[in-house]
C-alpha cells in the first residue's frame, strides 16, 4: 500500500489550481512528487510548494507517466482530451469540470454526502459544480433524517466562479461607475457568447448558456447533479442562478420540502453536528452566513433557518460557502485525501 | 367635482419625495397648489416644481388645511403622528410607510391589482412595500387566469430601499475595498440596530428587524401584504429578503405554483398584454430584466419564464423594478391620479 503519491495539478496557474496547491501544502498531503501542468501559454511559470520552486510544464498526453492522482481544473475541453491519457497511465483523475459529471461510470462526489462512491470509480471521479456542492453538503443530514421531496433554490453567485478575468472586470466596472463613467461589459455573463451585461452594481440572472428548456446550464447542473449525488431521482429540484457583484463566496436561498414532519430544533442540532458545516443562525445578534466572512474558509455556512408558515414540511435556509474552496479546490482535495487513505 | 387639487408631499426632500415631485410634474398632475413638507432639519430647502421655486416647510398637525391629497413618505412614525391630522383637515392620505398597511380600514393598493379598493378608503390609502408591489403587479394577470396556491420568493434588493445614507455607505465601502482598505459598516443592514455588516461586494440576508418567528419584517410584509392586496388569504407566501450591492432596482426570483394547469405561451401573452408590465424574455438574445436597465423606469419588468420541470403547475419568474418608482413614488402617484379622476 502506497503512503506517498505522485500528484499532478492540471490548470496549476488558474484560480482553482492555485487553491489546490495551497491546500495540498496546508493539509500536509502525502505528496511524493508534485507535477504542475498548464496550457502552453502559462508553461514556464514558477510556483512554490513547501519551500520548493516548481516550474509549470505544458500539459500533454504523456504528462502523466508515474502520476498516481491527477487533479484537473483547466476547463472541460482539456479534461475531455487529457483525462483519458492520465487514466491510461494509471492515475486516478479528480476532475473539477463539467466534462464527466453526468457520465454513469464517473462517481460525482461530495465527501460529506457520498464518499462511498469514490471506491467505485473507473479512473475518473467528478467534482460537482460549486453551487451544487455547498447545497447538498448542507442538506445531507436533513435528507438522511427527514427525506427531501423538493428543493427550490435561488443563488447569489460570486464573479470568481467565472474566473480571474471576471473578477477583474467586476472591479474595473465598479471603479468606472464610482468615477461617474460608463462601465464597459466585456466578459460576463458568458465569455463565449455575444451579448455582455454590466455586473458592477447589478444582478445578472444568467450563469452559463441557455438550454432549450429555458434553463441555463448552471441551473440544470444543480437539478441533475443533486439527484445523482444523493442517488435519488425522486428529489424535485428547480433553480434560478444569478451572478451578483461579490468576489468570493456563493450564497443560496434554499427552500426545501421534507417528506416527513420535522422540528426546527432538530434541524439546528443536526446541522450543528454535521461535518464540514458551520451553523451561523442567531437573529438576536444579527448572525447569519455572509459571503465576505465565508471567503477563504473551507466550511459550508448555514443560517436563516425558519419554517415555512404555510407548509409545515417546508424550511427556508441561507447557505454560503467559498466557491473556490468547498465549491472546487477543497472538495477535490478532500476526495484526494480519501483516495490516499485507501492507498 | 374638483378638477385641480391642493397636494402636499410629506418627506419632500427624501429619495421617494423627490421622485413624487418629479412624477407629479412629468405626468402633468392637476395640481392647484403644491405644499412641500419635511422635518425641521430639512425645512427651508428650496425645490423646483414646473419652473416655480417652493420652500419646504416643517410638517406639523396644522400643515394640511385646504389640502386635498397628502402623499406621505417620511417614515412610519411621522405618518402615525400626522396622517390623522391630514385626514381631519379633509385630505386623502396616500401613505408610503408601513404605518397603516395592515389596518383593516386602510385599503392597500397596487392599481394594476386592486384599484377598486381606492374608493373604499376612510381617509388613508396605504402604498405597499416596494418588494411586494412589483411582485403582485406581475402576478396579477396570472392570478386571474390560473389561480395561485403558493409563492416562494427570494429578493435581490437595492440599497436605495434603505435611503440615501445607505446608498452613500455602499458607494463609500466599494471605494474603500477597491483601494485595498477595510470597509467600515455604519448603516446597513438596519440603521437602528447595533450590529452592522459590510454591503459592498456582499449579500446580506437581513432587511429590517427580525420577528419572533425568525422572519424579518420585510419578509413578513411580503407574506401579509400579498394576501391583503389580492384579498385572498389562501395564497401561501414565503420570502427570503436579501440586500445586495445595487443602487436602484429590486430583482426577485419568484417561484409560483398555480391552482390550475397552465401553458407557458399563455403566461407570456398575458404578461405581454398586462398594463404596467414589460416582458423581457428572450434567452436566444440573452434578454432578461436587469436592475441597471429598470432603474429610472416606471414599469415592472418580467422574464426568465420557465416551467418547473418537476411540477407542471410551477413557474419560475425573474421580476425587476425600480424600487423608488413603481416600488414607491410611482405607485403613490398612480393612486393619486385615480383619486383625481374620481374628483
Amino acid at each position: 500500500m502506497k503512503t506517498k503519491f505522485n500528484v499532478a495539478v492540471v490548470g496549476a496557474t488558474g484560480a482553482v489550481g492555485e487553491q489546490i496547491i495551497r491546500l495540498l501544502e496546508k493539509r500536509d498531503f502525502p505528496v511524493d512528487k508534485l507535477k504542475l501542468l498548464s496550457s502552453a501559454r502559462s508553461a514556464g511559470t514558477v510556483l512554490r510548494f513547501k519551500g520548493q520552486e516548481i516550474t509549470v510544464e505544458e500539459a500533454g498526453p504523456d504528462s502523466f507517466e508515474g502520476i498516481d492522482i491527477a487533479l484537473f481544473s483547466a476547463g472541460g475541453d482539456v479534461s475531455k482530451e487529457l483525462a483519458p491519457h492520465a487514466v491510461r497511465h494509471g492515475a486516478v483523475v479528480i476532475d473539477n469540470t463539467n466534462a464527466f459529471r453526468m457520465e454513469p461510470t464517473a462517481p460525482l462526489v461530495v465527501p460529506e454526502v457520498n464518499a462511498d462512491m469514490i471506491s467505485k470509480h473507473q479512473g475518473i471521479i467528478a467534482n460537482p459544480n460549486c453551487s451544487t456542492i455547498q447545497m447538498v453538503a448542507a442538506l445531507k443530514p436533513l435528507y438522511d433524517r427527514f427525506g427531501i421531496s423538493r428543493i427550490i433554490v435561488s443563488t447569489y453567485q460570486a464573479v470568481s466562479g467565472a474566473g480571474a478575468k471576471a473578477i477583474n472586470e467586476m472591479l474595473r466596472q465598479s471603479k468606472e461607475v464610482l468615477e461617474g463613467n460608463d462601465p464597459k461589459p466585456d466578459i460576463l455573463p458568458v465569455g463565449s457568447l455575444p451579448v455582455k451585461h454590466q455586473i458592477a452594481f447589478n444582478a445578472i440572472p444568467q450563469i452559463d448558456k441557455f438550454q432549450d428548456n429555458g434553463y441555463t446550464l448552471e441551473e440544470m447542473k444543480m437539478v441533475r447533479e443533486t439527484k445523482k449525488i444523493f442517488g435519488d431521482d425522486s428529489i424535485e429540484v428547480t433553480a434560478t442562478c444569478v451572478r451578483i457583484p461579490v468576489v468570493y463566496g456563493h450564497s443560496e436561498s434554499v427552500y426545501v420540502e421534507f417528506k416527513n414532519d420535522y422540528e426546527l430544533e432538530e434541524v439546528r442540532s443536526l446541522l450543528a453536528d454535521a461535518p464540514g458545516i458551520t451553523l451561523v443562525d442567531d437573529p438576536a445578534s444579527q448572525s447569519y452566513p455572509l459571503a465576505t466572512e465565508a471567503a477563504g474558509k473551507e466550511d459550508v455556512f448555514v443560517g436563516r433557518l425558519r419554517r415555512d408558515l404555510g407548509n409545515k414540511r417546508g424550511l427556508n435556509m441561507w447557505i454560503v460557502s467559498d466557491n473556490l474552496l468547498k465549491g472546487a479546490a477543497w472538495n477535490a482535495v478532500q476526495i484526494a485525501e480519501i483516495i490516499a487513505k485507501q492507498g
